[in-house]
């Protein structure tokens, strides 16, 4: 046996093992079990096993080998969940059982829930799978990113990513398939989603928004052209940092409304805000800013006196600010995402924050995603000016699929966060090495790179010059703004043997 | 080895078989085989083993018990596809390293194309699982009709089936659940969603609707709103057909337009749709017709004079019409649905037909849903109103889902419907005998029986007093007009034990 992770809770020893002989027959998930025990370990008084055929607990008895009583965790489809319900659930008379005496288990105390909730995590926990992908798999793939070029094209461009989703998620939704529950979903407040967000929020990054403030839509797309059909009319003007992500350009574009460009600067210290740019840009009839934080392409990370600025900018100007923050799970070198709405009241007022799971957790074809009103007047006027039906359905499986990854999936973040870290500083070497010529802007955040490819001069476009001749597909800059038709986005969620291929056929391309 | 399935196929035997010492083992998933053999079914040339473990196929020497070549099928991530793919590419060379001789295939006829995919379908399908639901597992669902009332009630309302879904749909699920395969879906066009609609459109109704006036949607519901606010202005007056789908009354009264009801009436031969009054009820101000056939709740099916006095009056008033033909697939007695495009060029000009697979094969939590537009002008209207992203991006599942539900699971179909139809008598029967009050009105159509309770008086409404004094949940008959205050639906797709129960509640709650 080994011991995966152990914490003290109520005054007992909790503790997930795996056996070592059945590990190494496959991914690991068969063996884990969950313990319970005196503090100083020396027994174990109640065992889970919610990865068994038939799952199954036990209360061991003190001193023996033998149980005193064994249960099926079969009531309610979740045996995980289950078993944390048990613990939740008054474990004295349990302890008592198993020890033959009245143990003193400790009284309930706040940091009980955290424990608890962290036992749950480790236990629903496989390590992420990353540097080990099949190409022959991800081929098989229906997604957009491996189904749009021919075969022989190696896809780094759409913002997925190639690693296998997280195992609390892909358990979620193997329960749903496997029992062939896919009904209509019940009222989606009703499925606790907005409180899982909040929570999520307050834990990642100090924020406590109010879950009545929350609709759940199927996209931050979505959110972004409803937006501006009810705080804008056509011929208003919208203000965007360029280079941005395309579908920013196309709402505004769709809607009939004016794209008010504020550029990014590019310079020594790589990509950064202009923000006296966005100042004297902004004119009477600009009524809105839609605003990408960590900002997509470029990777960066506004630091807390830019977004006060960029605060006091929207505040004198009197703007409603939509604010994209789908990549705030993925911030590097210990920075933590800071939502535009906790810098302050004024702001917070005016703000509807975007955001989905799907970015950091990988599950973009399940369609779920959170706005949040910083005021009840935004988000009356968002419910008006299109009824919500007209917005559609949210799916059953991208619901719960969203609150396992926030609930439960954060194990798995901490894997593929350093591994993404790691491959943006490879990237940056290899490409040093390869095609020194290309400006390699080291993301801050995302796992996306922006390539100034400018000084190589490829025609009609380097993603175009790299798809044709390298049989490698990037991003087209062009797309995230005119200006940019010189540079090329690369995705760099992959396994590091592809993202060396990816540079390498870059590099072929250019006869190297 | 037992054959489940067999049919000539370019002057070859086709057949599908299964081995009945692994059958009694399991669900009969792991021994369904395809073989191809000469047309007198003397040899077996060719062998297809698509749910082995190791999926793979071979190809047999004549008049030996080996095999010449075996090789896996593994290229695609579905193994049955890959054997269809086998067998569509010329197979002359296949039979002759088999045979060892020239051996002559038919050619290529139009009737091939038919009889493979039967074999396809036969091959994917398992039979339904419909008499022996499991109670525990129906609670643990967590769909809206499972998981809204208390575990002590029976729901026996809200329009999804007790059934597990059809083994295509089931693995197609799977496939995309194991392989994380849940990235951006590719743009829907190119899925081949609205080619797959069309052709089951031709198949089972003789349709031949156009894929470039299709639009996908995630749900029937949506589209109404969408078409409310392109086709009509607030105040003016949508024609509906009471009792109705309460959708209907919902979308009228959030969008502000006014309700032009059309009652249907009650006689001994059940519901009828009052065209006559229709013809005078319908305003100048009326723009719109709401329609629903086959009819929820009712049951009733449109008779084709009806369709076509329907579309006249329509056309008298240049009404559009939203024709929601989402239980077209649910007709019994031999009767076929007839899509009101279909009536006339006049009517399908001027008709936008909203469908979906969720309905029948049961899959309302995946979201997705069809629009077809009768004249491109209503199209462009309809995406010109509202911005195609304002609508929500369509989740991946739901989009192969369907696919996979119209290209493949009409044999469980065939075995659903009957079973419903029997269902059907059997309410009848027992409350006839339970509660001769209630006037049953047998659906031609869909799994929903509309209850006449008036007699019985209960207060404050049937649904209610069920629920109260019999712990079992039926719909509220108001939900579907306010002069249906003393009906209530219940949902006839469970297993018969289920349904039996649900009947015996109501029958206790009356004190019987």
């Amino acid at each position: 046996m080994t011991t995966l992770w152990r914490k003290t809770w109520r005054g007992l020893a909790l503790r997930i093992e795996t056996d070592e002989a059945e590990e190494s027959s496959g991914a690991g998930t068969g063996a884990r079990s969950l313990s319970v025990g005196p503090s100083d370990e020396s027994d174990t008084w109640l065992r889970f096993h919610p990865f068994s055929a038939a799952p199954y607990w036990c209360i061991s008895s003190t001193g023996s080998e033998s149980d005193v009583e064994t249960r099926p965790l079969d009531e309610r489809g979740d045996p995980v969940a289950e078993c944390i319900a048990i613990l939740e659930a008054d474990v004295s008379p349990l302890i008592e059982r198993a020890t033959g005496q009245s143990e003193n288990v400790a009284a309930r105390e706040t940091a009980d829930v955290a424990v608890l909730l962290a036992a749950e995590r480790a236990l629903r926990h496989r390590p992420a799978v990353l540097d080990e992908l099949d190409p022959v798999a991800l081929r098989n793939r229906r997604s957009e990113k491996w189904h749009t070029y021919p075969s022989d094209v190696l896809p780094v461009w759409v913002a997925e990513m190639d690693f296998p989703i997280a195992a609390p998620i892909q358990d979620e939704l193997r329960r749903f398939v496997e029992s062939g529950d896919v009904g209509y979903p019940i009222g989606l407040r009703e499925t606790g989603l907005p409180d899982v967000f909040c929570e999520r929020m307050r834990e990642g990054f100090s924020w406590s928004p109010d879950p009545a403030r929350v609709e759940i839509l199927s996209e931050v797309v979505q959110g972004m052209y409803v937006a501006l059909e009810a705080f804008s009319e056509p011929g208003q003007g919208i203000a965007v940092q360029t280079p941005i992500y395309p579908p920013f350009l196309g709402s505004i574009r769709d809607t009939g409304r004016e794209l008010i460009d504020n550029p990014m600067l590019l310079g020594d210290a790589g990509m950064t805000f202009d923000l006296d740019g966005l100042a004297s840009t902004v004119t009477p009839g600009t009524r809105m800013l839609l605003f990408c934080n960590p900002h997509n392409p470029s990777g960066r990370v506004y630091r807390r006196d830019e977004l006060e600025r960029l605060a006091e900018i929207a505040v004198e100007n009197d703007l409603v600010v939509v604010s994209d923050e789908i990549h705030g799970d993925l911030l590097f070198d210990g920075r933590t995402h800071i939502p535009l709405a906790t810098v302050g009241p004024e702001i917070a007022r005016r703000t509807i924050t975007l955001t989905s799971a799907s970015k950091a957790f990988n599950i973009p074809g399940l369609r779920t995603a959170i706005a949040h009103f910083g005021d009840p007047a935004l988000q009356r006027r968002f419910n008006t000016v299109l009824p919500r039906h007209a917005r559609g359905g949210i799916g059953l499986f991208g619901l719960y699929a969203t609150m396992a990854a926030w609930r439960w999936a954060q194990p798995w973040l901490n894997e593929v966060v350093p591994y993404l870290a790691e491959n943006r500083v490879f990237a940056e070497r290899a490409l040093a090495e390869r095609i020194p010529e290309i400006g390699f802007i080291q993301p801050e955040a995302t796992y996306l790179a922006w390539l100034d490819c400018r000084a190589l001069d490829l025609r009609p476009s380097p993603s175009a010059h790299f798809l044709q001749h390298g049989r490698v597909a990037l991003s087209e800059g062009r797309a995230f703004g005119e200006a940019w038709a010189g540079f090329a986005r690369l995705n760099l969620a992959t396994s590091r043997p592809i993202l060396a291929e990816a540079i390498d056929r870059m590099s072929k391309a250019l006869g190297r």
